[in-house]
């Protein structure tokens, strides 16, 4: 039995996604294979909300998070972490012996953008990171305040992670100034995963240079180099089944669906799972206001068992998360992203009520 | 209309892997993830003759390529190149910063056991790089008399680059005594881009730890880390439509077609191209006893355009390669790998002839 996902990725892929996956081989130095990125890219740019150019890499988020501090991070980083996600961040810099510094939030606390402030004035930074949506923690980030007080440093390169939000909330990415902004396909896009995205200014890419050792593969000024000087190739055999679905699935979202509407679809599944919060006695993770639209993370103050409850589900074809890490049964999370739908998101929580009732 | 691929990689796929590929998405920190991950890995050691762990990645070969020279060289690497994907690891040694040696061989010539024991000789390493099938000369170097001299230097370690080789040609890692054997989804496996593989022997993860700052993505110790310690699992979200295809395909390559069948496959066409050239007036590039089972670099001796041929072939449904790089118009490449049949290859060596009487 296949079990609906509700879980922060891979998420379900809609039939014509999947049929799309697919699609008879092309070769990937050929003609087809450029109009294809070329095309991916143009509707990219429309998602993201941005002229910079876009680079594809056959890898999960990880990779291009590691892409791109290693190849943007000449002098130091600062990393502002608000949960396993951010903490990768920090574990990546020190991997590849970049210099860096390390800034936490107690998980379920933002990053402050008076926080930011306070590190990005010291002027040791040539690169900070910021996590935009917390898959571990269900937190969103005040991005739109955190560019306010960036705009005092706009020569400090800003790096954020939207691999599991882009595609289910707006992110205006040349109107917030971020330099590189990194998605993956198997979170609010809604593809499987196995390949990820970002978009790069020519500022980041004209400071890169300054960076020895960059490394091959997650090099992103060779990513770059092939997209304009090959215009559309690539350095080496990317995943073309995916590019066929994202081709698809990006035609969906921005002229099917629509994008406002997409948003507002995710906003109401994740406000109609906070009512349920409320109704059933929990309480959401997230300091109030931060919560995310694309995952709710749940304190269990009920103390139910999350294993049971997700082996309950199960039998009747569902599946959420439990918490991540040390919060595995301190916290569960249900996520409500991609293509699902509003009714089947009530569906799944009318039989986490009776579940539970029962445990 | 969909062009039949002689190209190397990516090849065509059978229609039920094509299928495969679109199967509904599962969580991959799930049971059936590991499960199917514990299946593939069981299934590539036998395809590799090796008792070695395997490693995936959501990648193309050059990602383990790097992750592979990365994660292992503590000393110095030797890389012996035949050609552009020997060059490749060269340069990912130097975009690292590892300190290597480069031996390139002139094109079209193996490289010879005698220089790999001048050079292994010095104790100056501890990696040295082969490419077991290098794609832009359509040379297959000799590693078994390659393996034979490699035992006077066991604590050497020792990659091989099979990218477009494994799956068509017999490769006992093993025997041979290989400790990072790389192949990729997209050549004589017959599945799409988006995957690469590899075996690690338990002496390579040793002298890994020997090495600092290894990164995070491809970092093979991390990697095997998450196979033997969470078994099966993935640092992060690896490529599940491929894995699913992967699964089946081996199961057909190891109980239907038959590994020793499908090696004679590939020879058989190997040998029926070696024999079209000679009839046509034409000479194989590589230098006599070298030459690829998977793919026929042919030297253009009659001074035919490359792409004109293409582009005439083409509009009956078939392509091939041009030469590469340098080679453009002076090599030009059939591939005959992966799940070819030989009826169709006469079908387009004889589509060829025509072709050419009419240039």
């Amino acid at each position: 039995m296949n079990k609906k996902l509700f879980i922060p990725g891979p998420v379900d892929v809609r039939p014509k996604i999947l049929e799309a996956m697919s699609t008879p081989m092309i070769g990937h130095r050929s003609k087809d294979a450029t109009k294809l990125q070329k095309s991916i890219s143009e509707k990219i740019q429309k998602l993201f909300y941005t002229k910079n150019p876009i680079l594809l890499s056959t890898s999960s988020g990880t990779g291009l998070m590691e892409g791109s501090i290693r190849s943007l991070t000449a002098k130091k980083a600062v990393v502002f972490s608000v949960g396993a996600f951010g903490d990768r961040w920090y574990q990546i810099a020190k991997s590849n012996n970049i210099p860096v510094d390390y800034v936490p939030s107690e998980w379920g606390k933002p990053t402050l953008p008076e926080t930011v402030d306070k590190y990005l004035s010291t002027g040791k930074y040539d690169v900070f990171t910021i996590t935009h949506n917390e898959t571990s923690t269900g937190l969103m980030n005040p991005i739109k305040e955190i560019a306010e007080v960036r705009k005092k440093y706009p020569d400090v390169l800003w790096l954020v992670d939207a691999v599991s939000s882009m595609g289910g909330v707006k992110i205006e990415v040349d109107k917030l100034g971020i330099d590189v902004c990194i998605t993956s396909t198997q979170k609010a896009i809604g593809l499987p995963p196995g390949l990820s995205i970002c978009s790069i200014s020519e500022k980041a890419l004209e400071h890169g240079k300054l960076v020895k050792n960059r490394g091959t593969y997650f090099d992103l000024l060779t990513l770059y180099k092939y997209v304009v000087k090959k215009p559309f190739q690539y350095p080496s055999t990317p995943t073309i089944p995916h590019m066929f679905a994202l081709d698809k699935q990006l035609d969906y979202i921005l002229n099917e669906e629509g994008q406002e509407n997409r948003y507002a679809r995710h906003l109401k599944m994740a406000k109609i799972t906070r009512q349920w919060v409320k109704d059933n006695g929990f309480e959401m993770f997230p300091e109030a206001e931060y919560e995310s639209n694309t995952v709710s993370a749940i304190k269990n103050t009920k103390g139910i068992s999350v294993a049971e409850l997700n082996k309950k589900i199960g039998e009747v074809g569902y599946v959420i998360s439990n918490g991540y890490g040390d919060l595995k049964e301190k916290t569960f999370r249900i996520a409500h992203m991609a293509d699902r739908k509003i009714s089947e998101l009530e569906k799944l929580l009318s039989i986490l009520t009776e579940t539970i009732k029962k445990l």
